[in-house]
């Protein structure tokens, strides 16, 4: 622990709040001896810079390491292409291949655009709904990132983004005027968006997750496929998180609804940065008529990530293995919460586990004690677990024990 | 060619406008009989995807590879951090050495932030000037990517960005009303932009490439320097392209005028993604009161690449070498083009060269057979040149030979 606190005391120094993620942020760890930096991982293990191992059931890499940490068929295929040329003055033909890769899998979309990261990708998919439609205005649900055009919902009324998965959103820098350009739903109600497209003729798209903590109610994805066909406003599926974790492709493949545009990111590279923005013809070729362009887009390292990615994923259909793990962790620890006589709300995704305690006095104390008493058993836990397919059903039984060990000794010691 | 235009034009069936990134699209290359994909890369060879070998003279990775292609000192430190963990829940300790080294560098920096591509570190400048300023409006001179609150200047006047190295940047999708926070000023003209700061006291920041194709005139850095510091605007210089080619850090070192932001992108991966933006202090911490923040900024090849290409940088002292090669070709192909009666325009800096022949009657037939004749002799070439370490002066004379040869031969058959 020593020398991470030290390395961290060091970074917040040079680097605002001390990293450029704030997932990866250990003040959203409660305070505890979260290790903070990694020296190696593998599996699912991580060791930190003590070369303390760790077995990760918290984020696996907040969502992108769906296949576990250093996966040697991936890594192989990107160090070859290190080795041959990551970068040149010319393109790299594995765009194209994981182009035709992607829309195979998404039959709904025509074309593919690529960005590095989550955030960039769904600023793209804003720009070509807005060229397509030619209107201005964006109606939002759920998180999608840092850039103005989503953080200005924040303006009108102090976090209200906050029901949107992340607390606290600050906003300053954004200009207010921007405010007027978006407005924000929340899932399942159907209401608040046909009357805020009644009343409004300049919006232009309404992007959404599919779902995260809630499912549909009421064919509310039928609804709102119907409500944008109507009206003429481009449906964007934000699958930056929910992507290729429970179904092979967008997780709207299991709904069979199907948006104009959708972006995927995070476990389509298995940690390797790379996000795709698929959509319908008439609207990618909008591109013809504004400028967007970058730099890494052209890198090799995330194309190579990907193709291999979803090569491994189909190999082991890791999707049906994920979902299978996630659904047995959830009803396990339900089960092991009411034996400690706890009350436990588990929400979110079969593969993105997220649990709350609900009758615990100090939250904040709680989860602190939590992570700490996990941190010492060898494990990087929380109350979010993304489910990887490295989560062997050893490792699993491992940490359910624990757990339940965890919970019984913190409620003893309270 | 034949496999590389195939699959060109399958790659225009699936991605629009064939790719991500402009400056590799070959409709940039008159028509010409650009190879576009390539397959591997060495120094300064690239091999196409029919295993057909070039020296690249254009853009060596559009300014990514100032040190060659495969330098194997820097691809080892990224493969042996790929194969210990190149992602996990955790931080890599990456991140805080190379804030520490780019600081040192910098010493009127004090934080640094990460970001992976050059539009995104833009964006970030942008937000934190605007956060820490309290005012909404940018005054913008040069390139700076394809965000919005940049492209707006061009739905004032079609094509305004045009004198800012990049033509015709198409700007559907952009809302009109965020043309009202962005003013550009041309290079040199310290009048205008006095009178835009007059007039408008929302100005918060002026972002500005230090010196591309022209260089300050009569104390132009000084003076912008203490009409920033006069007026509370945030000072940002945009070192993407500019940054680590002629000297070890910013370009702006060499003036010693230093801005409040500087952005560093390209040249210090290598030809990895990252981009590295440093500020002072008080502007740096705003980040406490504005959401920013991604993925795929915590990866780790990002900070690895970019400490060993600065460790490389600083070893062979390449900005040296670099400038020196530059000066040479600058100074042999005016002297080539004059041998051939051809007026030649050569600007931009010694590093990165731009040459337009003033006397030719059709421009894009006269580059188009410049170009096709110097990829038969084995060059990929055209009118700008990217120096680099790998170019060799073994090789640089074997480009300016087959210059000379090539404009005599467009001239004899013209």
């Amino acid at each position: 622990m020593k020398a991470s606190l030290k390395l961290w005391n060091e970074a917040l120094l040079v680097i605002p709040n001390g990293n450029s993620f704030l997932s990866k942020n250990p003040s959203r760890f409660y305070k505890s001896n979260w290790p903070i930096y990694f020296s190696r991982s593998k599996g699912c293990e991580v060791w930190d810079i003590n070369n303390k191992k760790y077995y990760d059931f918290s984020s696996m890499g907040v969502g992108t390491n769906a296949l576990g940490y250093g996966v040697r068929y991936i890594d192989n295929k990107v160090i070859k292409n290190i080795k041959l040329g990551n970068m040149t003055s010319l393109n790299c033909p594995e765009e194209v291949e994981l182009a035709k890769k992607l829309l195979k899998i998404h039959p709904w979309a025509d074309m593919v655009k690529y960005a590095r990261t989550g955030g960039e990708g769904n600023a793209i998919a804003i720009r070509l709904a807005r060229a397509f439609t030619k209107k201005n205005k964006i109606i939002i649900c759920g998180y999608h990132g840092w850039h103005d055009w989503y953080l200005s919902e924040n303006l009108k009324k102090k976090n209200y983004l906050e029901t949107h998965l992340f607390k606290n959103l600050k906003t300053e820098g954004v200009p207010k005027i921007l405010s007027k350009y978006c407005y924000s739903v929340l899932y399942n109600d159907i209401d608040r968006l046909k009357s805020i497209i009644s009343k409004d003729k300049d919006i232009g798209c309404f992007i959404m997750e599919v779902t995260r903590d809630k499912r549909p109610k009421n064919n509310y994805l039928n609804k709102i496929r119907k409500i944008c066909n109507d009206n003429n406003i481009v449906l964007i599926f934000d699958e930056c998180t929910t992507g290729f974790r429970e179904t092979y492709g967008g997780i709207h493949m299991k709904y069979k609804i199907y948006p104009d545009i959708a972006m995927f990111g995070k476990a389509i590279g298995n940690g390797y940065a790379i996000t795709a923005i698929l959509g319908k013809k008439k609207i990618m070729e909008c591109s013809k008529n504004t400028f967007i362009s970058s730099t890494f887009w052209s890198d090799r390292i995330g194309p190579t990530a990907a193709i291999a990615t979803l090569n491994y994923m189909k190999k082991h259909k890791s999707w049906i293995q994920i979902k299978k793990k996630g659904k047995y962790i959830k009803k396990q620890i339900i089960k092991i919460a009411e034996k400690n006589k706890l009350k436990i709300n588990v929400s979110d995704l079969d593969s993105i586990i997220r649990f709350d305690f609900e009758n615990i006095k100090n939250k904040n104390f709680f989860y602190k004690e939590f992570i700490n008493e996990m941190l010492k058993r060898g494990f990087l836990a929380s109350n979010f677990l993304y489910v990887s397919l490295s989560h062997t059903s050893k490792l699993i039984e491992l940490y359910l024990r624990n757990f339940d060990e965890t919970l019984k000794k913190i409620n003893v010691s309270n």
